[in-house]
Order: C-alpha cells, then sequence, then structure tokens
C-alpha cells in the first residue's frame, strides 16, 4: 500500500471508518467486509452457466436455464461487492448484468407489474444520468456561487446586503473591471473600518484582512478535509481513472467526501491559492454519480455497469467545469474513462448536456453565455502565426514537463518525509505565501480564471486597462468607422502595456512555482485554472511580441497580408493568450482532442481550431519526448494505483510463464521460491484439506484440477463462494463433516462408509478465462486491459501450471520499467 | 456468397479482375490468392514466441529473440496478406507490428542510418494521416468545384468563360439567389439557342434540356461504374464497416473505385438526383487511406495497421462532407471504427482538420465558412420550444423507419427479381423520373444543399423570395431600429409563404419517396443530404406553423416571453429546419453523438445543441422502437457481410460447446453429421497424412495435438504455413519424403531407419486463444470483438473438443435471429 493512502488512512482511522461506512450509501458495508457470513448456498447459481448440467445444456439452442433464474429475485446480500482496494471482475459483473436482463426480459410477459419494471429497467440508466446531470449542474451552481462570494469577502463586502458578492452588489454601476471603479455599494474593508478607499493606510488594512481572509478560508478547507473526508483532498482525477479502471475504493465516492469537497472547494478557491475548481468538479460529479447509483439497483449493486454511471459523471464534471459538454465527453472518453463501452457515448453526452443546461439556467457568473471565457472577437489568422504558435507550443511542452517533474518530486519528498505529517501547517504555509506575494500584484490579486478572461480578450475602444494602452492617434470623438477600426487593430505600444509585461512576467514566475507546491497539499485542488493561466500569461506575452514586430516591419512582404498601414495590422495578442492556454494545459494533462475541443467550447471560437491543435499537438509531442506521462499518470504511479493503462502499449518480449505464479513452474515444478500453487481437486480432497488450503494463503480464488497426478485445469472456484458454501453445508447440510469428500463433478462416488459428500459443482466457474504458458505478455497485457480481467489461469498443454493477477502483470510492468513493484497497491 | 455482391462480380467478371489487380495497388496480388507458391521456411518465425526455445525463453526477462529478427528485414512477400473475402487476425498482424516495431528499436543504436528510419517510422503514421488528410481535401475540392460546374450546365452556361459556373459567371453581380436574377454573362440553353430568358417556349427548352443533361450525366455515372469499378456504386458506408471490422474486400478501396466514384459522384449529382456526394466522400477517403498507406509498409503490410488509418482517413471524409473536423472524428469513432485504438483518436482529428483545412483553402463554394451551412443568426430559443421539437423528432424517426424498411424491401426486390439484371435502365428510369418531376417545383429543382440551406437560413430584410414573404408593417425606406427588428421577426405570413408551404409540401413528398428507390441504384450515392433535406423542409414547415400559431396567440400567457409585442415575436423557422434535419438524418442513420455534432458545427450554432440534441434523441428512440437497425446496418445485414456488431449486445444463453465445429461433439464423439474435427498430431503424422487432411478440408488452419489418444492441445497452425514449409522442405531439404514424419515438438526421436523428419516446431502457434465448452457464448463473442479474433479452440478439461469461427459466431447470432444463416458472406 502507497504511503500516503496509508497515512491518510492510518492518521484518520476514525474518520476513516465513518467515511467507509457513510461512504457506502447503502449501509451493505458490513455486509461485504466480512466474509464468513452465513449466505445462501445459490450464491454460487449467480453464474448461470455453473448451474447447467454438463450433459443437458447444449441440446437445446435457446433454452435458458429458466429454473434458476429464479433465485434472482431473492438476492443474498452482497453480492457482486468486492472488498476495499480490490479489483473488479468485469467478465463476471457484466454476466450477472446480462442474466438480470434476460430475467426482467423472460418475466415481461406475466402481466402489468413486470412489464413496469422492464421500462423502469430500460429507462434506470437514462433517468440516472438525468439525476446525476442535474445533481452535479446544481453543485457545480452553488460551489461557483459561494466562491465568487468568498473570493469578494477578501476585499470587501456589499454593505446594503452581505449576501451579495461583488458584481451583484455594483449591479447599477454598468460594468465592473480590475480597476477599482467606484461602487457605493461595495465597501472596501478599509472604508469599513472607517478608513478612505484609496491611501497607504487603506493599502495595508486591506492587504492585511486580504491575507487574514485568504488564511482562515485555507485553515478551514484542511480542517474540513482531515476532519470529514480525508479522500476530497486533490484533483481526484487520478483516483477516479482508477476507481474506472476497475478498482475499489470504498468511500472515495462517497456523501461525505461530496460535501467536503464541496466547501473545501468553494474556501481554497476563496483563499487566492493557485489551484482550480475545474478538476475537482469531475470528482464532485462522479460522487453525485455514485450516490444517484444507489438509488437503481442495476448500477447500485453492480460494480461494473456503476462505471458506466461514472463515465457519464465524470463528463458531466467537466461539463460543467468549462461549460462544455462535448469537450466533457471526450475528456471522459479520453482521459478518465477506461471501459468505455459506445452505447455510454450518447448517455455521457445526455448527463453532460443536463448539467450544462442546469449550471447554465443557475447563471452563476451572471453573463449570457454558456461558455466561460467567450471571445467577442472574429479576427482571423495567417498562416505566418503558425510559427509563433509552434514556439508557445514548445514552450507550453516544456513548461509541462518541468511542471511534472518538479511535482512529482516535491510530492514524493512530501511523501517520504516527516513533512507528510503536518498538512495543516503546509496548507497554511503556502497559503501565507502565496497571499502575501499574490496581492500586490494586480494580475495575481485577480481570480484566476478572471486572469484568463482578461487576458484572452482583445482591447476594444472601450478598455482602458494597462494592457491596452496602444498608441493610438485618433481621439475619441471622432467615432468614426476609421477610429473603431483602428482601436480594434493593432499598434504601437504605450507605457502601460510595458508595465503590464513586467507584471505579467512576475505572474508568470510566481504562478509557475507555487502551482508546484500548491498542487498536492491536503485540499481539494486542481490544476486545470492554474496551468491554463501560465500559458495564458506567456501566450500573451508573446502576442504582444509578435504583434509589436509585425507593427515594426509592417513594410516587410512577410507580413503584408498582416496590415493595411502602420496603423491597420492585426494581430490578436488574445488569442495567443488562448492559444498558450491550450499549450500548457496541453503540456501538463497530455489531454489531446479533448483538450482542443474545450478550448474552442470555452472560446467559442471554431475558426481558431487550427492555431489550438497546432499548440496542443506540439506541446504534446515536446511534453512527450520528455517523459510519457502526464500529471494525473505520474500521480497514479507515484500513489501505487493498480492502474493499467490502456493507452501504454507493452512493448517487452517476456511470455505468461515469465510472470505468473509460482514463477517459472514448469511441468509442476516450483522453483526460485514461490510457494507452489494452491490448488483443489475436483473429487479428492476432504472439507478439512480445502480449509487448510483456504487458511494457508490469502488468494481469492483457487482453480480446480482433476486430480494431483493429473492435473488438467476443470475450473475455477472463488475463496468467497467456497467460505460460504462449506460453513454453510457443515452448520445446515445433514451429514457433512471434516472428513467429508468435497466433489466438484456431477460423478460422486457415494459409498455407505465413507461420510456424506459436499456437492459443490454448483460454485465453481466452469469457463475461467485460460491462456497457455507461452503466450506473449503483450497479448496477455492486451486481454486483461480489454476483457477487464481479475486473474487468467495459465496452462500447458491443458495441465494447469500457474495463475497470472491483475497485480502480477503490474508488477511486471512495474518491474520492467525499473519501478519498484511493491509500491503497487494490492488488489 | 451473398447475391449482389456475386452478381457484381460475376456479371463483370473480366472489369473485376481488372480492379482486383488495380485495386491491389503494389502489385501483390498474385502472390496472395495462391497458396502453393514457395516461401521460406522462416515464414513462420514472424511470430516471435514460436521461435523461442521452449526450454530457454523464460530465463531471462529482457532478452528478446533477437537472432530471429534478423529474419524481419527481408520479409518473404505475402507475409500478413488474406485472401479476398478473408477475416483478418488482429492479434496475429498487432503482434507482428509489435515485433517489427522492437526490431526497429532495437537496431536504433545501430547508426545514423538505423536512427533516421527508426524516426521515419515513428512519424510514419503522422505523414501518412497528413498525406491521406491532404488528399481527402483535394479529392473534396475538385469533387465540389466540379459538381457545382455540372449541376449549373444543366440549366445554363457561362458564355464568356464555360469553365465557370453560374456563381463565379455572376460575381461582378453582387448576389445570386434562387430567382432568376439578371446576370449578363450567365446564359440559359434557350437563350444560348436564341430564344428569350422567360416564356413558355424557353421553360420548355430549358426543361427538355435539363431532363437530356441529367440523363446523359447519370448514363455517364452508370457506364463509369460498370465498366471501370462496380465497387464504385452506394454509399460505401457499409462496405467500410465491414472492411474495418477485419474483412478483406480487395479492390473496395483502390485507385480504380477512387477514380470512378469522384467522376462518378460528380456525374451522379448533377444528374439532379436525389442523393448526396457526403457519404461517398468517406469512400473516396477511405481509398485514399489505403493508396498511400502503401507508401509505408509499416500499414501497407499490416492489415490491422492500415485499418487505423483507415479510420482517420473515414473521418477525414465526413469533415471534408460537411466541414466538420470533430465531427467527423466521432463519426469515425461512433458509427464506422471498429478496432479503434485510443492513440489514433489524435492523430484522426489530425487527419481530419487537414482534410478541412485543405478544403478551405481551395474554398470551392466561394464563401468565407468553413462550415456549409452556416446560419448567420443569433436568436435564442425558448423552452416552450422543446415541444415542437419533440415532434419534429419523433417524426425523424418515423421518417427513418418508414425510409429504412422500404429501402431494404425494394433492394430486396431489386436483388431477388430480374430487375438486378439491368441496373443502367433502372438508373436511366430513375434519372428520367427525377429529373421530370423536380424541374417544375424550384424546391426540388434546386441542388439539395442549396435547398437546404435556404431552409436553414432565416428571413432577412434583404429576402424577397416566397418563403420570406411576411407581412411586414413597415416601409423599407424607413431604415432605422424597429425597422430592422420588424424584418427580422416573425409576423403573420403573406401569399408567398403559402404558395412555397405547398411547394414544400410536394417537395417533401416526392423526395422522401423517391429516394427510397434512389438509394441502391449503381452509381456513387449517398443518404445524408436527401435525408437532411426531408427532414429541412419537415422542420421548416413545423417552424411556420408554430411561428403563427404564437404570432396569433402572441397574448397567450404560454408565449409570453417569446413575443414583445404582435409585431415582435421571435420564431426561428430555419432553427425549425435544421433541427428537423438533424431529426431525419438521425432516424435513417442512427447516429447519435457525433450528428449533434455535425450539425452543429455545420451551422456554427453552439447554443442550439440543446434542441438539436432532443430531436435527434427523440428521433432515435422511436426509430430504435421500430426497428434496431440504422440505414447501414441494415444493408451490411442484406448484403450478408460478416460485420460482428460491436454495439448490439449478445443476449442469449448458448454456449461454446453450441456453436463449436463440430456439434455437440463431447469427448471426441461427433454427433448431427457434422465430419469430426481434423485436427494433426505433434509427432506421430507423416507427411503424406498431413497433406491429405489439408486436401480433404478447406479449413484456414488445424490445431495440434500430443496424439490421437491424448487430445491435449499444443498449439494451432495455419494451413497457408503448413502448405509453404511443406512444399518447400519437400523440394528443398534433403531426406524429407511422403513418408517423413512432421514433428512439431523439440524432443525428436531420431531413427537411422526412418526418412529424416520434418521439424516444424517453429511454424506452430504455441498461443493459441482457447476457451472451455462450457465459456456462455455472451463472453465468447465479447473475446471475439475486443480481441479481434479469427478463431478460438474449445477444449474441455484440457482435451481438445472443437474450433469456433468468426463466421460460426456469425451464422450463430443469425440463426438466433431467425435469419438465413447461410446468407453470411464467408470468410
Amino acid at each position: 500500500m502507497s504511503k500516503s493512502m496509508e497515512d491518510s488512512m492510518n492518521r484518520n482511522s476514525s474518520n476513516m471508518r465513518r467515511e467507509g461506512a457513510n461512504g457506502n450509501v447503502d449501509g451493505r458495508h458490513s455486509a461485504v467486509s466480512t466474509d464468513d457470513e452465513l449466505l445462501d448456498i445459490r450464491t454460487g447459481a449467480l453464474e448461470h452457466w455453473h448451474d447447467s448440467d454438463e450433459e443437458e445444456t447444449s441440446k437445446n439452442l435457446n433454452s435458458s436455464s429458466s429454473n434458476l433464474m429464479d433465485t434472482l429475485d431473492d438476492l443474498p446480500p452482497g453480492i457482486g461487492q468486492y472488498e476495499d482496494f480490490h479489483t473488479i471482475d468485469w467478465l463476471r459483473d457484466i454476466a450477472r448484468d446480462r442474466m438480470r436482463h434476460r430475467h426482467i426480459i423472460k418475466n415481461k410477459q406475466d402481466g402489468i407489474w413486470e412489464k413496469v419494471k422492464s421500462a423502469h429497467d430500460a429507462w434506470s440508466g437514462w433517468v440516472c444520468v438525468l439525476l446525476v446531470g442535474v445533481a452535479a449542474g446544481l453543485c457545480a451552481g452553488i460551489i461557483d456561487i459561494g466562491a465568487t462570494w468568498m473570493s469578494d469577502l477578501k476585499e470587501g463586502i456589499c454593505a446594503e446586503a452581505f449576501w451579495l458578492n461583488r458584481e451583484q452588489c455594483c449591479w447599477s454601476v454598468s460594468k465592473v473591471d480590475i480597476d477599482d471603479e467606484y461602487c457605493l455599494q461595495w465597501k472596501t474593508w478599509s472604508e469599513m473600518f472607517g478608513g478612505s478607499r484609496s491611501g497607504a493606510g487603506s493599502y495595508v488594512v486591506t492587504y492585511f484582512l486580504y491575507m487574514v481572509w485568504a488564511i482562515l478560508f485555507a485553515l478551514l478547507a484542511a480542517l474540513f478535509v482531515r476532519v470529514f473526508a480525508p479522500y476530497a483532498c486533490g484533483s481526484g482525477i487520478p483516483e477516479i481513472k482508477t476507481i474506472l479502471s476497475g478498482f475499489i475504493i470504498r468511500g472515495y465516492l462517497g456523501k461525505w467526501t461530496l460535501l467536503t469537497k464541496s466547501v473545501g472547494m468553494m474556501l481554497a478557491v476563496s483563499a487566492g491559492l493557485s489551484l482550480g475548481k475545474e478538476g475537482p468538479f469531475v470528482h464532485v460529479a462522479s460522487c453525485c454519480g455514485n450516490i444517484f447509483s444507489y438509488l437503481f439497483p442495476k448500477y447500485g449493486t453492480n460494480e461494473a455497469k456503476k462505471r458506466e454511471i461514472l463515465s457519464a459523471a465524470s463528463a458531466a464534471g467537466v461539463s460543467v467545469a468549462f461549460g462544455a459538454p462535448i469537450g466533457g465527453v471526450l475528456f471522459s472518453l479520453e482521459e478518465v474513462s477506461y471501459y468505455f463501452p459506445l452505447k455510454t457515448l450518447w448517455r455521457s453526452f445526455f448527463c453532460a448536456l443536463a448539467a450544462a443546461f442546469v449550471l447554465r439556467s443557475i447563471n452563476p457568473f451572471g453573463n449570457d453565455h454558456l461558455v466561460m471565457f467567450y471571445v467577442e472577437y472574429n479576427e482571423p489568422w495567417y498562416i505566418q502565426e503558425l510559427i509563433p504558435f509552434v514556439l508557445i507550443g514548445v514552450l507550453g511542452g516544456l513548461y509541462g514537463s518541468f511542471f511534472i517533474k518538479a511535482n512529482i518530486a516535491w510530492c514524493r519528498y512530501r511523501k517520504n518525509s516527516r513533512l507528510g505529517n503536518y498538512p495543516i501547517i503546509e496548507v497554511l504555509v503556502v497559503t501565507f505565501v502565496t497571499a502575501l506575494l499574490s496581492y500586490p500584484n494586480q494580475y495575481t490579486r485577480l481570480n484566476t480564471s478572471e486572469l484568463i478572461k482578461m487576458l484572452v480578450g482583445r482591447c476594444g475602444p472601450e478598455d482602458d486597462t494597462d494592457l491596452c494602452d496602444y498608441k493610438r492617434n485618433y481621439s475619441s470623438h471622432q467615432m468614426n468607422e476609421t477610429y473603431l477600426k483602428s482601436m480594434t487593430s493593432s499598434t504601437v505600444i504605450g507605457d502601460g502595456v510595458y508595465k503590464a509585461l513586467w507584471m505579467l512576467a512576475l505572474a508568470l514566475v510566481f504562478k509557475g512555482i507555487i502551482t508546484i507546491f500548491t498542487f498536492g497539499i491536503k485540499i481539494p485542488s486542481g490544476l486545470f485554472i492554474p496551468s491554463m493561466a501560465v500559458g495564458a500569461i506567456m501566450g500573451r506575452m508573446i502576442g504582444i511580441g509578435v504583434e509589436q514586430i509585425v507593427v515594426a516591419n509592417h513594410d516587410n512582404p512577410f507580413f503584408e497580408n498582416m496590415c493595411e498601414s502602420k496603423q491597420f495590422c492585426r494581430i490578436t495578442p488574445g488569442l495567443y493568450a488562448m492559444v498558450g492556454a491550450a499549450a500548457a494545459l496541453g503540456g501538463v494533462t497530455r489531454m489531446t482532442v479533448s483538450l482542443v475541443v474545450i478550448m474552442f467550447e470555452l472560446t467559442g471560437g471554431l475558426q481558431y481550431i487550427v492555431p489550438l491543435m497546432v499548440a496542443s499537438m506540439t506541446s504534446k509531442w515536446v511534453g512527450d519526448a520528455l517523459g510519457k506521462e502526464g500529471i494525473y499518470d505520474a500521480h497514479i504511479q507515484l500513489n501505487g494505483y493498480p492502474y493499467l493503462d490502456s493507452k501504454e502499449e507493452f512493448t517487452h518480449t517476456t511470455l505468461a510463464s515469465d510472470v505468473m505464479r509460482p514463477r517459472c513452474a514448469r511441468y509442476g515444478s516450483a522453483v526460485r521460491n514461490d510457494p507452489p500453487l494452491s490448488v483443489i481437486t475436483q473429487d479428492s480432497m476432504t472439507v478439512e484439506e480445502v480449509e487448510h488450503v483456504m487458511k494457508s494463503t490469502s488468494h481469492n480464488g483457487f482453480p480446480v484440477i482433476v486430480s494431483r497426478e493429473s492435473q488438467y485445469l476443470v475450473g475455477f472456484v472463488l475463496r468467497r463462494d467456497l467460505n460460504l458454501a462449506i460453513s454453510n453445508a457443515l452448520k445446515l447440510q445433514d451429514g457433512i463433516v471434516y472428513n467429508s469428500i468435497v466433489y466438484f463433478t456431477n460423478h460422486v462416488t457415494e459409498n455407505p462408509n465413507d461420510p456424506a459428500p459436499l456437492k459443490l459443482r454448483k460454485i465453481i466457474d466452469m469457463a475461467p478465462v485460460t491462456i497457455t504458458d507461452q503466450t506473449p505478455m503483450e497479448m496477455v497485457v492486451e486481454m486483461f486491459r480489454k476483457l477487464g480481467l481479475r486473474q487468467t489461469l495459465v496452462t500447458h498443454k491443458g495441465r494447469l501450471l500457474g495463475i497470472l493477477t491483475k497485480k502480477d502483470v503490474l508488477r511486471h510492468i512495474a518491474h520492467l520499467e525499473n519501478q519498484d513493484p511493491e509500491s503497487i497497491l494490492f488488489n
């Protein structure tokens, strides 16, 4: 188990326990974690092929094993549940769901009520994702409103109605921008304490209170996380990727995590830390997905099916984060989801759209656009500009690699040093430094998403900020076409822009560095917005540079098509900022298509898809050349999550026999000190012997073979089923004693002198996935990925040689990549 | 083999042969179709695991079987090639590619040249898709220009420069719309022949020449298809789906098909038939993909890898068809591609974008927008409007189902009656009827995509067409704001709109019916545009209806938010047309996310995504309720292509033992008249016996077992490899005679009295995929889909029972669905 996971589990064990019980919404937790409960022996009958008599099944093509399905109505509790930190078995879960589905279809003829049940079943997926989408939209709306209000609280308060944020408070004044405009209703803290709005004293008071508020918010966030839900820290995307790949982390998507994360996000964003709430929205939406899936047994009781809902929920998360439903679906498809059947594509889209629609109806930002950084300009871009765009892409890729390496190094240091023991102090120190350094610079003092909005915007006639201080030759009362053209075209920059460039450079360095230390502290924190901010600052600076080069050389034939005359060059630095944001985000996350789609949904600029693509492509290539993994994969590896990457190719030439346990066991002889394979024979072991095998190992299941002498594979039996069946039989069945022979066949040789035999034919899986020992590992990895296997049995000419679990595969990959195989969290 | 395929093959057998040879671009055809060539025995060494000595491989984890890879440099011809109408083996092909890749990586250290080769290999995928994208864009541009020119040729000619189309010809006149505006340069045919522009005589002449041109174009198209490439007919999407699912149709993507299809498309569109060129663009782009893949051996010689390029190419096809790169990628992902590794997502996007960019640079439509039906309006939509949108969705779904059923019934009739023998006459009749009926109605006379453009547009102040004949109260010299507002808002319709509604109703009926007979005739024909046209007409009519209801009840509280006053209601009938187009297209093709994305890229209306989604969702649900398959799947089934649908779930309860051959063979005894399984023993058969086994069956491969008595599975050997190895050994190896024992093991018992043994250990696949006889078919189907299997071996307790091929699975599915299993085209 990884240290970080262990830490949070040990240090907060009491909270964890609460979280575990609460997170598991329907309270079945206790039924799951104990193996030795008395379950009905029909447990095993769930796999329908167990139950069909070998000699009879194949006679009729369409005869379903109907009599056995009746047992479905009273599902024993705990079926299909897994223990915490275990890997799910997709094949088994999906087979279970298909059987449930067939059962419902079959019963459909039995009257109205069954028809209603069938319709409910058919629609439950849609209803569920609708609910998830609506819930995700609501959560996002509440968080957005709360975060805006609390952010503004750092600087002042609405005197007449404290519950309004600054923008709402100053509604009467036509517009609010970053310059402190005069708005009577809105009071800065220095005004509230009787001081003036400007002046050195006021500055100090406001600065001081800004820091106090920031530290207070951060402290609250850190405390909430520590007390209520340790899983609420970070962005959550690495863990959700792991969960979707088929791993159980109980409580990670529970309601306490949801609440804590929501509140913590508001606080963390308001504290002015260099983090965003966009990544955590994915976690929040996934929590909604998990919680609502319990309303529908089809999803709630089947971990594989539940992941379909979670895929849709993560799409909704990105959708509400950026107002980008299509981008959300592609993000879910490309980045998060693992086992993405195409039929969930449509449902994910529905979910994402519902969420975006709800959020838009709430309208937390008070603007009418669905998108966050809507660019109103419609300027063309020129083919020559692809050169700076590629440059921006290279810089974005370099920044991304640098960020990943530095952040992972810092997180590793935190994990392995005493620093990890003081998470709250760390949060406070980071907040203190951030607040101290960010207040003096107007660009860092701003809310990060407002900063990006400003940077991707263009300088219109009405803008009088530093960033738009161009030397225009026309006075503003000449309101004619030439004037307007002049105001929106590029020209020589004035002093304000020089000042702005200096401030932006400082902001770039500050943001670039502080984010490394921020991402990973124990409060909810996302990466999208800080990365985009760094990229946008970089892009805007390069854009202004290019603009000045073009203006200075406007008669150069190379720039000819970009300028009408010296006054009328058409370079849009805002576009460079947009491209820069995409490049930096691409470098950090290594997203591809979803990134471009999100960016263009974010800005509404369909015509800028080529520049965005060029930059993010360059960024990904440069980034990949310096280090293959994106930040999420790097964190997955750092934490040792058992994630079998479906994108990375397995390129080694090892064979299954190199990886299976027992290692290098050839024809029955084990070498390398591996314990011999624990097997059960089909008709020669007593109950006692079987129990001994179970007690002496901790495997999740055991292969069943013909006999010790002839090790041909019969099937596979799960420890859980075997345990339940035996303890049940010992208590309830007459004549079963420890000396009883356990039979896994139908041919029981009953001898009156022997004790009654225990027939367990029904609980074994007669169709385990097998491979030969000569199977190349690349194919084995492919099978694990695509079929969602938990384990496979290795045979040689029909004889059982060993077993190969997902954990073995992961450890093997880690070993080949010179990482510590022991770092993989167990399944 | 299906009749249609057979027909086209038999009737045009000489053309087919030419097509086959030409289509297979690098001319390896002959090396492929004959099995008995002399190939190097190292053929089998390609599977690296064959070659590793069983006792040694597993010793060193990282030791690659390096000595064997040297054989890679001189690849024997024909490796990885399949015969026509065969199924490819993804696993084998992908393993082969991985080995090739490892070989290159290993050699990378061997100097500059190897480094260059490695870099070339790494980049070849990108270069290839770039070329494909550019080529697809060029093809689309040429086709668009040609089709526009020829379409206009039906009505007249540019007097000064015959190579200009009407729009270019009248460039000097500010705008050209559907009313015959006065443009001096453009002469109608009646003018050319000395007549006047208007009047009855002129009408008759123009009408007559319109029909002559149409029939001429159609005849040419039909002749081209018949003479040069029979595969160029239809939309091509069903076949491309089948090819991408792993089937070989040689020549289907060859250069003759490309040329014929391109020219044929221009002609067919120009003939004014009710068909579009958008679907065939996918075929054209895929042809480009196939042709360019031969430039890169990595793709050209590996059918599985080639399909990655084809996936990207089909994305490019949709991208150029609609100017919708993102929609293209999603279309490729959702509809066409089968085995879509995520890493190709990015490459597909690149390809699609390159194609769109090239097309935009060519600018065939002469407008600046990347998109075809760019809507300039930015009107809001209201929540109440969702009711008519749902209605439109229902109608779209009904139309889709009706169209599919009617079209399939007609195509089946064509296949099974004498009609199928006269394809050219059929084309001429359809063209005659189309031209005769479409000329009198201005809406059907128009190019279909122009019709759609008109229908989705709004009525601006400058529009004076029938469709925009609203009763405005302001005269046009009052150029103030109120006037403008009045001109763009909804109001009571005038006589022109009534007339337009009648004409549209007639056009709807005509288009709806004629398309059924058009789709499937033996010329290139797409379905997107006609379906969208039907939907757009329907939507516009409903939109006008809703508009009038709202205008009439503008003071009803239900409509309150939509109207400011009687004059200022804001209903946009164009939006209804757009929604209708999406609904009808959704009903016909059952596309989902890609449809919505294409529609919104097509119109640039990000804010209309909810209406589009609502309508296409309703349409799909309604359509699915009436018949599960989209038009492409229905055509796949009609033609009996071996397509294993990855979206449809297998819901039956049969087991592998019910499907495998020999049927119901239990413990070696065959029943039901199936011939016993042809197997080869590992060390007891002579060359003669092995040849006898091969001659007496037509299987593609044979399982190798320990011995007749102990039928444990050793491996699998391909007929092809076995054939080559034996005939090679007989000719080249000393001492090998028909009496030689064939050994598939390393333990050869050499006896001086016996003839020299033939050691074939290297050619067998020691890692065949196996399942047990108790495996449920749903899992088997899942394995075939996800792993791309060609066959799997069925065992029971290690003993070989039978074999299960993709064809068996397909026939089984057809049988369960009460279809004729024999209709499946062989693999």
